[in-house]
């Protein structure tokens, strides 16, 4: 194995240069853990092709020599996808170099870029043309497009523009074999055979490497409007996205729940943070664009708001007056999980339901947790116009926080067994990698489990793209 | 093979009883023969199953016998594909029967159908509860939702809600050896492993047989505006849509291009209709809805319009000042098929191109047509918002229109070849079936086509669903 080893690497260099060929562990450093530090892996090499057809012959490589293959965006994946195990056999292929923006075409609304892009320089790729790209997520400055389509990434405006596999028109994709699949269409009606974009989107690098693709555009925000209202329970909140989804159609881009718990934790740690609307055990906060320069937004949205508090929805609400305010609305959304995070570690879950299972299933979870761990806290706060939660259990005050992790299993069981029940998923946005293969197996229907293993053996006979992720 | 035939059938009738097996000619008629009376099969049977447990049973005693299925919904489709071939060995699996409403979740806004409601079944469900599901066809009072995702059929509103396949979020299907895949999730986000429905979505019962879905809704639109426009060229309606989509977002719900000779055409024998706005080479009809009670759309698209008009983009506009009036306007678009048909058979394309390729196509399409075919006549209409065109060749005028359909194959030819060249598909949404297979096998990349291969074979072994058809 070791000279077919010493053979393969030679191919990389040959293909890649020498400098794009990392051997050295100090070198592989930033490739083998991933940015929480949570995996911890070792590589034969990690390799970075600038082109497709480096990226081709990279595959080839390894396929003729057996080698595994991680592919790799920006590191910055949940579950450790992008991570390779400590065999120190399998090679990491970083798309960070090939970030080149193919083309732009403002009349068909549609961006082709390559892989590693990163997404903020996909949002203002498109800014700059006066269009709009609405994939955000907190890691957008570092994340790449190609990770965002491997992993289906969400975000905070899946409300209104769907996960990541919903901007994608078109991919190219290099195969198992090293062959390249070219569908770089941007059509948005196409019906001649099998859709395989969707089978490459969300696959996680296990079906083959996503090295450009063409996504959808929209016109740019040009007014927005932003909210904060309390409300009495979780029902009333969900009761709230009904009519705001009505009285704003598709202007109402995120509705985002928050605790109440959620927001003293997060005022905590940034006590500069306002308290919009003090005393209410929940909080939405609602997001709404509109493209048009001329707009009744701000009015529309606080006649829905005033409507819903005359009907006992809202008990109370604040309009965002500026940008400022508006983005200090943001702030105590957006860092409630840093916030969190400096209290200790906690068994974080990333679900979602049905958007109406939602209120009995946090009533539920609230009571088995304390049964199960009295004084536990949750930390619960969420996409809610999506159905999607951050549910997170923290230790008991004054306990030992990573202590108390131990529990983690026997968590994980109680929350995931309840979102099942309720025909959720345990994996809403962040994916599978090495962290839930184990309990995708326990909750996936065994029919659904291998028609996935048919199509992995169709398209990867070899089994040498991302081993040991996701199934 | 008559013995096991024989067997087989008993076992049919053993499953879904005597009534609801259909083997002598006459009864099978409605369903061996395409509705526009171009393919005719003979089937050994029709099996008409009313459950996901008898549609089971049936593939697997098919299975079992190695007898082909041909799934079929209403029937209405354009390419054959649910038409048997003509050895009187396949069997017609008709989901007619399985069309019951399993669920409505007003809060989640999902809809949980049987593969064989009526398309118009399904939106009447969804209004008696104050929602909307916006998929809308010619022929929706007789197709059904399977026959809908199964094609991933597109309509009118595709520019703002997308194809069939974007309003599924869960699906139950069949499989080839008759286990069932019950992925029933009404989620908007759901990362755990691949995403199976999008590969039944739009495969044509090739892989699988859809027995039920969940489906997205949306609010009802309370408030409607339709406007006809006058363009100087298709490059001015192509940057109209660019503005509307600004000014409306995505209360912009249909953009549909159609030639004055279309117009006319409709006119002739429809002399009840309207001439909107008189004397321009180019037209958009233009939709736009909102789900807000008040709302300004009307102003909004009046204001646009009037603001397009000043730069020249627009000649002259109506706006619809009542629904019977925007009724009349669509009826104009709606009569065109009907119309041309009236005139006699014509060769017909369902294309989609980038936005921005229209133009040229559709200049370049008419010099190359008729240096060809001298005289023939162009009808070219379609949903220009999404790019999909509607492109008819008829024979010149006072020539015998059948004959022309002779010159078919080099028409197609002239056609997907311009189409294919502007990174074009040559089925934008009627899907492949019997009759653009041998197109797909010319234009498709190989790669694409032996991916698809791989794909058939490993959900297909058998290859025993719908065979002949796609691939």
């Amino acid at each position: 194995m070791s000279i077919g080893n010493a053979n393969v690497l030679d191919e990389l260099v040959a293909i890649v240069g020498r400098g794009n060929v990392l051997t050295r562990r100090e070198e592989q450093q930033a490739y083998v853990v991933d940015w929480r530090d949570r995996y911890h892996g070792r590589a034969l090499a990690v390799v970075r092709p600038q082109s497709t057809e480096e990226v081709a012959r990279v595959v080839r490589a390894c396929a003729a020599a057996g080698v595994p293959i991680v592919p790799q965006g920006g590191n910055t994946g949940m579950c450790g996808g992008a991570t390779p195990d400590d065999s120190a056999r399998e090679v990491v292929l970083t798309l960070t170099r090939m970030n080149r923006l193919r083309a732009i075409d403002v009349d068909n609304a549609t961006i082709t870029v390559e892989a590693g892009m990163p997404l903020a320089t996909v949002q203002a790729s498109a800014a700059a043309h006066g269009l709009h790209f609405p994939l955000s997520l907190g890691s957008e400055g570092s994340c790449t497009i190609g990770g965002n389509l491997s992993t289906n990434a969400g975000g905070t405006a899946v409300l209104r523009f769907g996960n990541a596999r919903d901007l994608v028109l078109g991919l190219e994709v290099v195969l198992a074999d090293g062959r390249v699949l070219d569908a770089l269409r941007g059509l948005r009606k196409d019906n001649t055979g099998y859709d395989l974009k969707h089978l490459f989107v969300g696959s996680e690098g296990t079906l083959g490497i996503v090295t450009a693709a063409v996504l959808k555009l929209f016109p740019a925000p040009h007014v927005q409007a932003t909210a904060f209202a309390g409300v009495a329970d979780v029902s009333a909140a969900v009761r709230l996205l009904r009519d705001l989804k009505q009285a704003l159609s598709d202007r109402l881009v995120g509705f985002e729940l928050i605790s109440r718990f959620a927001l003293d934790l997060c005022r905590r740690h940034h006590p500069s943070l306002p308290d919009p609307v003090p005393g209410h055990p929940w909080y939405a906060l609602i997001q709404a664009n509109d493209s048009a320069a001329q707009s009744t937004l701000a009015a529309d949205l606080e006649r829905a708001l005033l409507s819903a508090a005359e009907r006992g929805l809202v008990q109370d609400a604040a309009v965002a007056q500026s940008a400022e305010q508006a983005a200090r609305m943001w702030a105590l959304r957006d860092n409630i999980s840093e916030s969190q995070r400096r209290e200790g570690p906690n068994v974080k879950h990333d679900i979602a339901l049905p958007v109406s299972a939602i209120p009995a299933f946090i009533a539920e979870g609230a009571t088995r947790i304390e049964q199960a761990f009295p004084g536990a806290r949750l930390v619960v706060f969420g996409h809610l116009g999506d159905g999607n939660l951050h549910y997170n259990v923290a230790a008991p005050a004054g306990t030992d926080a990573r202590a108390f992790l131990a529990n983690t299993p026997a968590i994980n069981r109680i929350v995931h067994d309840l979102v099942s029940a309720a025909g959720g998923s345990i994996s809403a946005e962040h994916g599978i990698g090495q962290l839930k293969r184990a309990e995708l197996r326990h909750y996936k229907g065994a029919v659904e489990i291998e028609v996935m293993e048919r199509i992995k053996a169709a398209l990867d006979p070899q089994g040498l793209l991302n081993p040991g992720k996701v199934l």
